[in-house]
């Protein structure tokens, strides 16, 4: 699986989704053409999936929101009779590296979290019409979805056969979702998980799997129904509203870099580091929602948002050895925040609030990126606003204090606007400043009172909003120690504090499956039981039963 | 390490530490002997530990609340110069198996909880006077006091130096309790994670790593000071109360059978299954607190507990390859009701209030007990009050309808008294039926309106507090499918799946230690970059560096 990831699509080439538009109401059937896998060696069966599959659900789910605003209600269904999904591919995760088996189940989580977050945050609800089996992620995709109807015909059935089949875990948010978003008694909970084939129609409603389960006569009918409902309480514009055209990222994909129009990806490859810098706005936010409309995907925050999007998808499973990122910008910081002023002024507009919302989630990506992350905050640079959260989504910030001999661009400034505020909420459900200052949250509203001044390192230091300030003596010097010292770690032990540093004070639904679940599963994904030579993943379909180590620790 | 570990201890035969009686204020000496490991091939050398080690602060830590109602404030120090503690001995991690690993580290943690659960809930405060190095380990036992005084004098400092050192994490709630209990800034505690060399002094303390650093002359009285604080705060008895002794269990050990006063567990290594029986009271509880007081460890209640406790840990650190804990008891349900009224009606008296926090204690230890709990309530069986708690606690419940023929025993009942009501919160905060109910919390009410009722099969069934109620003829099939079923599935799945499906709901600091932390440990704990041939693990000490793979996952 060396080949390079391609994370940019369009319904035009889809191979595995239709996306079926009519009015308020739209289908998005699941169609997976079996022969059209990412990688050799296996083929898509019984509607399963690989990361393909979920990169053309990824940009649906997106484009929906983008390009769709009329629709308020999004049916999944299945375009396969007898089978509604069978989750991922059984074959595909046998044969992946772990590196890869943790990143595409990653990228699935973030996937569904986002069809959670259109549903709770864009007026464009979820649903899922079942009929066959929807089994391991075909019933997590379901999961994540508002309602769920399931075709009570004596044949569809919700399953989460991981266990018994595979010896893993039903970890694209299963456990969780089935516990903390279903609310199942646990030891339902716990039957359900055991039981190969599965629960079907009124046992599967009793036990909160599923909202309906309804005849064949009468599916359509209540799908109908349902969609319906969920649509009047919809708050999207919905009538003849129009979207914009996510049009093609285009960027230039060298082999030591890539470039995008405001964002650039430089891989040094002998020191496994990557530097992304954003380039800044190069004019002023537009006048009107209108205007920045007409200006769709070239709008400057939305471009920056899906570049960034894009690179740090390609970081991730395509650069695996490539263990920090060094964030930087350049940019006039006054004019970021003139654009945070113009989303918060406009954040009454549907596509002002998808922007939002949409920052909101590539910031989460970042979070939940398992590579050591450092702003390096330099004269002529914007972290300002929208782009301060990229700094404070870091592991480690450093600012310049003035400037280098001979360079004549203005001294590093780091800027807040209101959007810090509540606009981005981390997956722990608090900003990224209540997040860092949990133990004195008096210094969140220190830095709110700074709000839209231009601080200097000194004060950005004394504010707690950067980890350091480094005069041009020593810069060079202690971002060179502390890179080396990051390389000279454990890639397993970082990634392991990482995500247990990142995510201070309250749990919720996202971080537990980030950090108890995926935790669990990647722990289960090493073990012999689930990926050994006589494990339940190699074993799969080969009609010879795995074998065991029945010790437990 | 394959000899058997014991649990049972007492202060004159402990090898490491030194329980220094005063008043109220009581100190606890860490003093390893270096020579007195648990196992063969390592030293403990600057007071590092391995678990003989903490089985011997546990039953200090148990002792100072049963046996010692006059300490108010325990002060945690080192008996060595130099050195407060090195943290677990590297070595041992080293030579260990990945099971004893993740049940040393368990146990680890449940002891530091077991000090904050007697600072919250005992008012017996705990601190700790740093003098000389507090590392990895020893700074975690440190966080979970409520006070650390760190001596400045240019040498003494805490550091969690897992990272750089090891390759692995601080894993007994360092970095949760950096995070959710110090509130350290994350880019400080990432910075600190991976310093070597630690913090000292006023860094430390305005870090938020430790609450007071002292010069030398000033550090006696300052230790003093503060322990005078946290004795005023407390509402232990003190004075001259008298403490009850913790008698020894004498627990008769066969090869495949454990059998105390009221409890008995028989081993089936063929079927990997134990079954664990209880015995209920033989005789009505006492009719005063002073008369309780009287019967001390003989005390019912106080005598299952322990029983119970040491019988769990014996299974998990002794018997690995046992998959399926069988819960039952017998006895006269009435009984037990009787004496779960007693306590309640005396929770004022300290030695009541201790029983009932040791129960907690006792319960959340079987709630992370990774092994699949299954209660079969029988006839002639006691499952009441607290003792119901054990069948809610297990993953799933089976309730046999009426009597078998021949058998003239009463048929098996469930019943609730109010101590399920709030008594024994599980880690997640809520109680066992709130956690069981968090879909339906108008269940809890239900349960609750039939408090002190004796429950038959039926019944508990119809209110969701067993899993499923069988008559004879169908019992012995239900049971026999069900463990068949739980042994053929995989070891480390079954422990991914209920460490997921324990805890729904909200999570606390005690749930991320458990749940995120450790599964991020054992994650690490697999990988080649820490527990390899080349890893650092096995690296340390000689010279040779660790060589890591580089790809990050």
């Amino acid at each position: 699986m060396t080949q390079r990831i391609e994370f940019q699509t369009q319904p035009d080439r889809y191979r595995h989704w239709k996306l079926k538009l009519d009015g308020e109401v739209a289908e998005l059937v699941m169609d997976v053409d079996e022969s059209a896998s990412l990688f050799e060696g296996y083929q898509l069966k019984r509607n399963s999936y690989d990361l393909g599959v979920d990169i053309e659900l990824a940009d649906a789910v997106q484009r929906l929101r983008f390009e769709h605003p009329e629709v308020k209600v999004v049916v999944l269904r299945s375009g396969k009779e007898g089978i509604f999904c069978a989750g991922a591919n059984i074959r595909m995760l046998a044969g992946s590296t772990h590196a890869h088996k943790v990143n595409f189940c990653k990228f699935t989580n973030e996937t569904r979290n986002g069809i959670e977050d259109a549903s709770s945050n864009s007026g464009q609800k979820y649903m899922c019409a079942i009929r066959g089996t929807a089994a391991g992620g075909g019933y997590e995709l379901a999961l994540a979805t508002d309602h769920i109807v399931l075709a009570d015909d004596g044949n569809s059935s919700v399953a989460l056969p991981e266990l018994p089949l595979l010896a893993v875990l039903p970890g694209t948010g299963g456990l969780t979702r089935v516990t903390d978003k279903r609310k199942v008694r646990r030891d339902l909970a716990d039957a359900f998980c055991t039981v190969e084939e599965g629960v079907k129609g009124a046992r599967a409603v009793k036990w909160r799997l599923v909202d309906q389960a309804v005849p064949t006569s009468k599916f359509d009918a209540a799908v109908k129904e349902a969609a319906g409902k969920l649509a009047a309480a919809s708050d999207r514009p919905g009538g003849d509203a129009q979207g914009i055209a996510l049009t093609p990222l285009n960027g230039k994909i060298e082999a030591d870099a890539v470039t995008y129009s405001c964002v650039k990806v430089e891989i040094d490859r002998t020191t496994r580091r990557a530097t992304v810098t954003i380039q800044g706005p190069g004019e002023p936010p537009p006048a009107t929602a209108e205007a920045m409309w007409e200006q769709g995907a070239l709008f400057w925050p939305l471009r920056l948002a899906r570049e960034l999007d894009d690179a740090i998808l390609n970081l991730r499973l395509n650069e695996g050895e490539i263990g920090v990122l060094i964030f930087k910008s350049q940019g006039d910081p006054a004019q970021v925040l003139a654009y945070d002023a113009f989303l918060d002024a406009n954040k009454g507009h549907w596509l002002a609030r998808e922007i939002l919302h949409y920052w909101k989630r590539v910031l989460k990506r970042i979070d939940l990126t398992s590579r050591s992350l450092v702003a390096l905050i330099e004269p002529g640079s914007c972290f300002a606003g929208t782009l301060a959260e990229i700094a404070l989504a870091c592991d480690r910030s450093f600012m310049l204090i003035g400037a280098r001999a001979g360079d004549n661009r203005p001294p590093a400034t780091l800027a807040l606007s209101g959007l810090n505020f509540g606009s981005y909420p981390m997956s722990n459900g608090l900003t990224r400043l209540a997040t860092r200052f949990l133990g004195e949250p008096e210094s969140v509203d220190k830095a709110r009172a700074e709000t839209g001044k231009m601080l200097d390192a000194e004060a950005s230091e004394e504010l707690g909003l950067v980890t350091a300030a480094f005069d041009p003596i020593d810069w060079d010097d202690e971002v060179r120690i502390f890179l080396e010292e990051r390389s000279s770690f454990s890639a397993d032990g970082l990634t392991g504090m990482e995500a247990n540093l990142r995510f201070a004070g309250p749990e919720t639904m996202e971080t537990k499956i980030f950090g108890r679940l995926t935790a669990w599963q990647n722990w289960i994904f090493q073990r012999p039981n689930a990926a050994g030579a006589e494990g339940a993943l190699k074993r799969y379909g080969t009609g010879v039963k795995a074998s065991f180590n029945p010790e437990r620790v």
